[in-house]
């Protein structure tokens, strides 16, 4: 019954409303029950949440896709333990150190090293803060955000790092450095404090993501072959098949993350705003691909499937400061530039020598960055100028704190696989299965 | 909890009740706040937007798992490039093509040459039309239904159409012929006024996409070497596992279609019916299939996993048109007559020498026709003489439509590659990439 | 705004409630108008239901992925077929003998050999029994756990049993088998009566599904090769990111699965408590995932990437009989037990040349044995011996039931594919047909 204007549930719907219409009309100012908002924001947080969860898939996908054949079982391994790895700390710790709860501070964040409790079974709906949702479906939907961080990491150093430094890495990013630096905004700390916006983590999430991917990427180095004698080496990614299928899925998960960061649907202004934040969310990824596709179609006089599906990663990325505040135009434009940053600086990193194997640094950091700034033009509660301080901070915070980790690893264990190891694959000599025993390499 | 009857949330919830019983069932017959009939409408549309969304997934790899593998880059660039046209071109033109606003005329058609645009951010409760839904959400949801008509046609016109013009195809599609003939239906127009019955689209989403891919197809002409000498040469697609994963993507993104297509979920008889259409629909998809499978086992003496995956989809096309006044028995019935279709129809376009790589046309064309004949059998408010009208009006537009445009690019830019590039396989010779570069084909 | 504690929604939140707080207050402790908690309800179990079905989808890519490239057509094809007959035979006879619906007896299900009916369309709010959910997402929510529970069973027989005798089995299974041991527990039957706590069905539906693989197991003996000259010959999957697809879908679709399985969303500590849900099915699958990981590394010195997405499934498996109790420090537990019981129940399968292609039977028999017993750990409702003593009932039930029925179709069309079928592969042989025909095996 498409036709929304005239239909049979469209008329029954309004007689039904007319005997009581008077009392319809005086009810919408009364608010509601809160009970009822509470279940509205609770269970949206757990749908955002599946959605954002299915991201680690998302991510596992277009990184298997991306890499040698010979490294992809070990791709896959990487990421399954990361999402796992991510779940555990972040609840053992870093749940905690991003909601200190009574307001930022050194003493709440040392006070703080508890393990995440939930509320208690079946409890009065009397007794939670009805304002706002369960404290379970707000560590669920949270979790997911600190584990896509790790899982942009992975795919810039794919094909040459070791599994276990990498976890190790995991851990302290997901365990510590995220959440830090996601309470300075999202747990109401200094940056919050000082007018930072950053709806949904272009910052907060993806640029931390890319930060600690480009410093590792650097300290790692590129892969044997990349850069010889001068010159660039492409490695066609073995499967894009599932590196397509990847970005799907990330495209969807996209809606959970943004539309879940409006953080309440006990509203019909909530809900209104969740749903521009959808509409302007596709619009964003859309124009990225489509700015990917005719820039190289017009640069390459071919257009590179690869830089189109990270260039609707990159409308994501940089819708994702501020998803609520653009028109649908704004939203396009946003995005569109993304896809454009991104056609750009993969190259510019090769010419860098910077070896980032699915081209996360560029999606992730370069587009993260953009749409953080990108906020000053649609939402008037944004100044460039802390906004540009925001960045620079989490910034320099992520490398250093990165740097350290990275470097302790690689003095203590060592970070990269041994030559042979690189050149069979990693799949062979660190797990000793195939992903497609049966499929010979060319 | 499993066990419905006696739980203790179920006790719980029961003497939760008991003490206000009175007031409870009073408050049966009032009409809900008006708010919350707004958030749960509009976010059904969400959730159903992004299921509905995931079709373009679901299309991309059931596509790019039945295109043999030189081609398969090519398939996954148009379905991520088709979609995110899609998304632009029917928010600049499409949407309010489709919903005149005032009334569908000449005038509204005109009128709406303004591109969409949404709600303010955070209205008040009191601002909206609390009747219905967010237009974020609306405008979401209906542009998922415009894309997947457009993935109908990437199919069937596979391995041989060349990229630029079938994009711009698919522009003109989702801007203006897609939206002008739903507006005849589900923007208030004549097809409506007139009593014609199409739920959730198999005339006007399926038929349509189906239409447009029958008229390309006999434009185009079939891939060099498929009816060679009198016989037809099958050629197998390169990957049943990605078919099948598309499949069951399609037939998840399915409830979002067609439980969307209520339009409503503000009140108890809503859901109800929702409820209704999500069993309907997966019992008419599980018929097609298991009537495949039955007759090409009877037919072939094997059972064909691609008729089998075609079958359900044809059995989910089917019940599109009413899926929510049959039975279960009804449902399973029309679905399976879905299947039976496909089986039958897919040799049949191969001896008219009419080659859809997909079967896009038996699914979507074939079955979408069945499906809207058959709301006559469980629909008592349709005509069997209208809906033929529908169908017929709807297609003549539709092939008309589609035929001028597919001349009008095959005069000015040719629609087909050339032989060599055609042999070689799109990937190569188009894009310089390929989906799996280090397997060789046999 | 991701900052829950201050933002301008917050407050604009907290301020929309001011005018009318002491109202707002009072009407917390007012029953909901019932319409509201039927809406809730209704649309979870659609929200759950479609997350539920998708493991369809995931058992099939997880098969697909395990088993060799040869069989893998027919694998899918198996996967198709058993949803779909599922769908049929569930409505046709196992919903209603499921839920004989005047209490559980001899009378009842006899009596209830009658096909599933939903509610008639369009019905006044104030008929159907508003305390609980409409029939018809009822019955979409638990149609996808008894075809979940045929799904165990297609991996573990992999690979040499013969397709249409394995279809009949799917459908006494889902039609009778399943049905009558889940009215024991979720009908109200008398393991219910007898006070055996099972949420989500870690007994009711993972060890049916695994005790009818293990009998089939058994009587269909293993695949040729496997065990010769008193050697285990490893036959590894063909495609394992397939297989990684098939493990994040299904750690997605058991959201709904636990979550869904609270059966009520009706007030804010039915929400809270589903949120609990979702995080603790998380954290079980993430340690489970982790432990597998570990146990593997030290045990073998090397992680085993099948051994990681079997642990996350055991993980899943083993908190479904209580997510809802435990900590999260407790699921973390009951999920890592269940990935060491993976690693080790594998190999002694293998010893007692128990051939289980994906080791459906340590995932879904032996930890759903663990989380079936682990629910007295933190249910006080629980009690060992009737825990025992229905997981014994189950299990003698299911094996005999399965085994007559195995054992019939062997006598009558026998069970397993000649010798060179086996040896060539199904999807020739059985389909003529392959799912990757160009990619010839080594």
């Amino acid at each position: 019954m498409q036709n929304k204007y005239l239909t049979s549930a469209g008329i029954a719907a309004a007689l039904a409303l007319l005997p009581g219409m008077g009392l319809a009309q005086e009810a919408d100012t009364t608010p509601l029950n809160a009970d009822i908002g509470f279940i509205f924001t609770t269970f949206m947080f757990l749908v955002s949440g599946f959605l954002v969860f299915f991201m680690a898939a998302g991510f596992a996908m277009l990184e298997a896709g991306l890499v040698r054949s010979k490294n992809v079982a070990m791709q896959l391994t990487k990421n399954m333990a990361l999402f796992s790895l991510a779940s555990l700390f972040y609840f053992l710790l870093g749940y905690n150190l991003m909601y200190p709860g009574d307001g930022w501070s050194m003493d709440g964040i040392l006070g703080a090293f508890s393990i995440t409790s939930l509320e208690p079974v079946g409890l009065e709906g009397a007794e939670p803060d009805l304002t706002y949702a369960s404290v379970g479906s707000d560590f669920f939907f949270q979790l997911m955000f600190c584990a896509a961080t790790a899982s942009i990491v992975s795919g810039a150093l794919a094909e040459r790092i070791k599994l276990w430094p990498f976890l190790i890495f995991v851990i302290v990013l997901t365990a510590v450095i995220y959440p830090i630096q996601a309470s300075w905004k999202w747990g109401g700390g200094f940056l919050d404090a000082a007018g930072f916006q950053d709806f949904a983590g272009s910052t907060v999430v993806h640029s931390v993501g890319g930060w600690a991917a480009l410093v590792g990427a650097i300290i790692l180095g590129p892969r044997l072959g990349k850069y010889k004698d001068g010159k660039v080496h492409p490695m066609p990614g073995s499967n894009l098949a599932l590196a397509t299928l990847g970005t799907f899925i990330l495209w969807l998960g996209w809606f959970g993350f943004n539309g879940g960061s409006q953080l309440y649907m006990d509203t019909a202004g909530n809900v209104a705003d969740i749903s521009r934040i959808f509409s302007n969310t596709n619009t964003a990824a859309a124009a990225g691909a489509v700015v990917a596709m005719i820039l190289t179609q017009v640069m390459y006089k071919k257009p590179d499937l690869t830089m189109i599906l990270n260039g609707a990663l990159a409308g994501l990325v940089s819708i994702t400061a501020e998803p609520l505040t653009p028109s649908l135009i704004s939203a396009m434009l946003i995005g569109g530039v993304g896809g454009a940053i991104v056609v750009f600086a993969v190259p510019m990193l090769d010419r860098l020598k910077i070896d980032d194997v699915v081209g996360a640094i560029p999606v992730h950091l370069f587009a993260g960055i953009w749409g953080t700034i990108a906020v000053c033009f649609t939402n008037d509660a944004a100044s460039f100028g802390t906004q540009l301080y925001s960045i620079v901070v989490v910034g320099v915070f992520v490398c250093a704190a990165s740097a350290v980790v990275w470097l302790i690893l690689k003095a203590v264990m060592g970070l990269r696989v041994d030559e042979e190891t690189e050149i069979n694959g990693l799949d062979m000599s660190e797990l000793g299965m195939e992903a497609y025993p049966e499929f010979s390499p060319t």
